[in-house]
């Protein structure tokens, strides 16, 4: 049996790197047989903000958990049920976990299938509450329904010589989108993105490749700023004493757009001299503000059921103060919740294969080896403008 | 010049029948030329639950203002630039006024018309905060843009003999068929509906003509509740012990539905032992606990932008503590806002001259002359399961 | 190994019941094993007027082919790869198989599968060129990739009881509504329907679920006009002097509808003196008169690549004189192709289970026995005003 | 009174300019008062490829008819009932003329407006059979419904400094983009797009808007193609031997695309040896070969209903032999008819002013003086590689 390592969370702020079983076509945790899975060498597998809500101990992650829902990887075991993925293809895997046969899976929702988590619908790879599948920033993770849920590339060479595009493929690159398309961003559209992180940028960057005429990105984070700025986005700095309106009535001629993203999530800060303080429901309120009547607010950022770090007792089980007053009276509509990845991935691959979008750059991807995945953790909470790639077998060029 | 009277609000819980101006062709209070605009004898005008937000004192209506924003009237006298409405034409009158004109009436957002009122985007007639247009319960009223704002009924007769099914297309029975629509209802779903008020019920009534298998309509008002089941909803009691969710599934087997309707708004009590508070975000709550994972909410229940009643500071704002982390999990759609009339009210119109509804009777309608609204009025707000339809010229048969 | 019969196509004209061998869970015709596939005991299986054509001579068919694509069933034997469909259930089988995991597939595009047809994207039992999967018209038949394809109904006494309609979810109610939903039908639209067979009225009822306000059902076989009218429907005969258009105005008051089905296809007939003679663009080209400038037009109705029989060399590859001169200038939308039954087969049985459509009594379903098969697709043939539900077992009570 | 000079279609084959009558605001041949109306000075006013269908003797068109349907103006008179449009405002016209009150316009159908063209829904100006609007090749034009149809740019100078590109929001940048978004074009598709004129230039330009992966266009004019590879566009050459099939499966590595677009129409030639005869179904026929099982087909390149000088008597009343069982096995929709401007020109005027589009580039805008258009007229239908803007007062700068 080969060796495994992989990135544990062990407590708040503490991450590392252990060695761990290598991976059976099966779930223990459900007791579930996985004959539709494959193993996979993993090729990439990406630092997401998300793991950082894990990491801060705003979750009740458990420690031991092993961490890593972006994965992109090489296939080096197949299943006996699976019929379409072969061995040595590279695939990318969305982060949602799918069964490809229940109600919501048939309708595209594999973003809440309801046969992979038996305490709600929706599972992903390593991650608390999600299903107890054992997380992917590790040398080899099983991938259950595979020939449902994998994304093959076409090419292996091509796929290696794009892959610091590709692997943001299995999350931030179809969330971003998600958060633009659901907001209505199209041709010639103003749009407001909160949040310059991974995710925001990754939509910024689909904001253009949508055709939007103006994109704008608001942060209180200079240096995630001037990495927007990079690609040809305008911004807004949040932590300024102009009102987020104000700045963008510099920028558009008037004070608001036609379409927002919300990729910040609830552990959002306040604006102006509040912006030291966290104020879970600053994103919401601001981009009702800001959004033009009739418009939509596309929500990718996280909102969670449970804080046990939150700012006060109904935050804790994820009620906030939310204006919504003034988002009825400008009729706005308002989608959440996990990007289906499928939806969306193929179209998006080929996006990057045919030099439509260059995201890696956008969101600036830094490859990292595995050992070195608890500092990418450290310097990413610190709000670092990057994307950290992690590479457990040293296949990605320099 | 032809006399006039309407129902003017004099103060929270102040109705009165006064004498007004005969209405021109103009705006006064935007002084404005609507020679686009034509006077119309009210046929039916209806008392609506927002009215009732005034008259309980919850805005800021100033003592004064003329009710009414529920019209259907037969054309007196034509604008000279009206073009295809005709004198002797029976006609709807949208809620919503709208210029036909601007970017957000081109997309049939005619709820948020960007000409109407220099206030925000959006008016509607004898409404606090929407334009200052007068009200129609009264006499005559004059109707802007009335080219694009009438719907005409193709036949006088066929008109008068179904006037009390066809009055209810100016607000009621789009706004409750655009809470369904916006919330996913069609063929085959279950639904749930918070609210058995006249917009619960139009919206109930409208579920059945989109062909969903169940209906729930839930309230604490039992007389509004046997309402509901007289045309075959089911119902939930939400003043009892047992939560929405046991109560459903005792209905459906399981304890959700595919998609749920506030009709309610920012006045909810609360469920349970808590049913005689005003806990007002408690349909929100609710619903998200309700509905499955990726189904959508409508929300054509009001909230408002300020309050002067509210239970709280926040609430006085528009702002209400809100379970967004709940819905985030469960990737909801919240579509809110004025529904736009002209999107639904040709088609509708159709349902009811072939008879495929008769939303009348599920309503309960209850004609009353105009003297007798302020009676109308105090019933309603007694929770009356009626909707009341003043027939200010006596021109409604029994 | 137990027993099994089948209905076999042997000819022009030429229908028997044949022994034919238990299935397998492979596919001999594709060398391909199935173990994610069911044997399923046939519970009810109906005879489609696209069994017709190959009957009839009009098209490749091999003789020897056992026919069958409409099947209901309960199942004895699941392949080891299955994980959600349990022996005992009682599914409905979507007519057009999918494998669930293809690029089609995940957009629900499952009539247009990639998997499972080598010659073509699409398949279907017991049909020529459409992938060699051996027809359900027999006592029991294997179903592939079962947990993606089979809808499992809730209680198998329910299902028992109302198994006449829900018979009808295999394929024509799904693929009349289909035709419906694609030519815009919904609450309040006046609908035009070519065709009164089982398609036709199946397509007329569920005009109705859809909440329409006129449904017109055009055809030349006048028990089958009849049988139209039985549930509420107007209807036009094509055989009169009288046009179509003149028969609409004389229902509407205007010569046109908002939305137009083509529910006959390749075989049609003229209109008028010249009813007798095949006229194969005879629907399409009449719809459009009939159809509103921006209005849609769907087309469930079978038009092929191939028919030996036709009326001269362009249609013998599919080829007709269309007056697309004329939809274009109406701006009108055609949308074709096979039904994806799966995108609406929940949702409708959800229907037929809350008593919303009586979809049987609509096409006037009768039931016969497995060696009465030959008889039915006789008098189907000559225009009876029925559809032909074969019951193998004799588990249908009458 | 003013002076004006117009280009007179005056037989096949005969432009010329004559002095017409400086417009008045009303429709002389419907007898009608325009008071919505305003007189435009027109500042650019572009041939059409459909201008040269009446040039070339293929349409019933009278001679003396005032061409020009393609308009942008500066606003010179104001009907007494325009409100919003300005003396001095530099507006951008749709070439369909729409009412805005009638039924079609209100749901967007702008194309097909019911109360502007007594002999059919929908109009345009200068254009045989389109309701007798006098044409915008001129120095002075009339536009009704100002306030409606209308497009006013923000700023004066920054639109005389990108007319070159926002003269082509009058009609073929958004009729091309109409193509593309009926055939279902976004991020990441593949595309043919059938034509190399102006049209199919513009819808080349509006996929790589878009966000399309590969956007192939096939022409048998090796001048446009050309000029479709200098901004990026894959080329096929249909009067080659090697069929469309081949020569895409020779850029994308599969014979067929995701998405098509015919931007040919009637006039269509055949392919391969047939290339130098006109095939009227040619392209239909050919895209439905080529795209995808699934796919969708926008259709805005011109059929019509009466074409004097077809093939024969079927395309004579535009009927033509269409492989309508291909497409339906193939499940395809097929969007058809003229583009509705209003719906998109906004939108596609923001992404000009923030250069995210240089549609004059790709459509390669000559400009050209009044007196020089009947020669514009005879280039253009050689075949040049241009879209020919006439600028009647000398505006625009070089």
């Amino acid at each position: 049996m080969a060796s495994n390592k992989g990135v544990a969370y062990m407590g708040p702020g503490k991450v590392e790197i252990q060695s761990i079983d290598y991976p059976k076509l099966e779930l223990r945790e459900q007791k579930r047989k996985c004959q539709h899975g494959v193993i996979l060498k993993v090729v990439s597998t990406n630092i997401c903000g998300s793991d950082q809500h894990m990491v801060r101990g705003r979750t009740t992650a458990p420690a031991g958990l092993i961490l890593g829902h972006e994965i992109t990887g090489e296939v080096v075991e197949v299943g006996r049920d699976v019929e379409f993925i072969k061995k040595g293809d590279i695939c990318s895997v969305p982060f949602n976990i799918a069964c490809g046969r229940c109600a919501n899976c048939k309708e595209g929702k594999t973003g809440v299938c309801l046969n992979v988590n038996p305490a709600r619908p929706g599972a992903a790879y390593g991650y608390v509450d999600m299903g107890g599948w054992v997380g992917g920033q590790a040398e080899y993770v099983m991938v259950p329904y595979a020939d449902f849920n994998l994304l093959k590339f076409p090419d292996r060479d091509q796929a290696m010589a794009k892959i610091k595009d590709l692997t943001l493929l299995s999350d931030i690159f179809p969330t971003g989108y998600h958060g633009a398309v659901t907001a209505g961003v199209g041709p010639g559209a103003t749009v407001y993105i909160a949040g310059a992180g991974p995710v925001g940028l990754a939509c910024a960057a689909s904001c253009h490749l949508l055709g939007a005429a103006v994109v704008i990105v608001g942060d209180l984070n200079k240096e995630r700023l001037a990495q927007a700025r990079r690609f040809g986005c305008e911004t807004v700095d949040v932590s300024k004493s102009a009102s987020i309106q104000e700045q963008i009535e510099n920028i558009l001629g008037v004070p608001e757009v036609d379409c927002a993203v919300d990729c910040v999530g609830f552990e959002a800060r306040g604006c102006g001299h509040n912006h030291s303080k966290e104020v879970p429901a600053q994103v919401l309120n601001s981009v009702m503000e800001i959004t033009k009547a009739g418009g939509a607010i596309g929500i990718p950022g996280l909102y969670v059921t449970g804080d046990p770090g939150a700012v006060d007792e109904a935050a804790k089980v994820g009620s906030l103060s939310i204006r919504i007053g003034l988002g009825w009276a400008k009729s706005h509509t308002f989608v959440t919740g996990q990007c289906p990845v499928m939806r969306y991935h193929r179209r998006l691959m080929m996006a990057i294969l045919h030099d439509k979008i260059k995201i890696a750059k956008a969101t600036n991807v830094q490859v990292i080896s595995l050992k070195n995945a608890p500092k990418g953790y450290m310097d990413f909470d610190k709000g670092a403008a990057r994307k950290y790639v992690i590479d457990p077998h040293g296949m990605i060029k320099a």
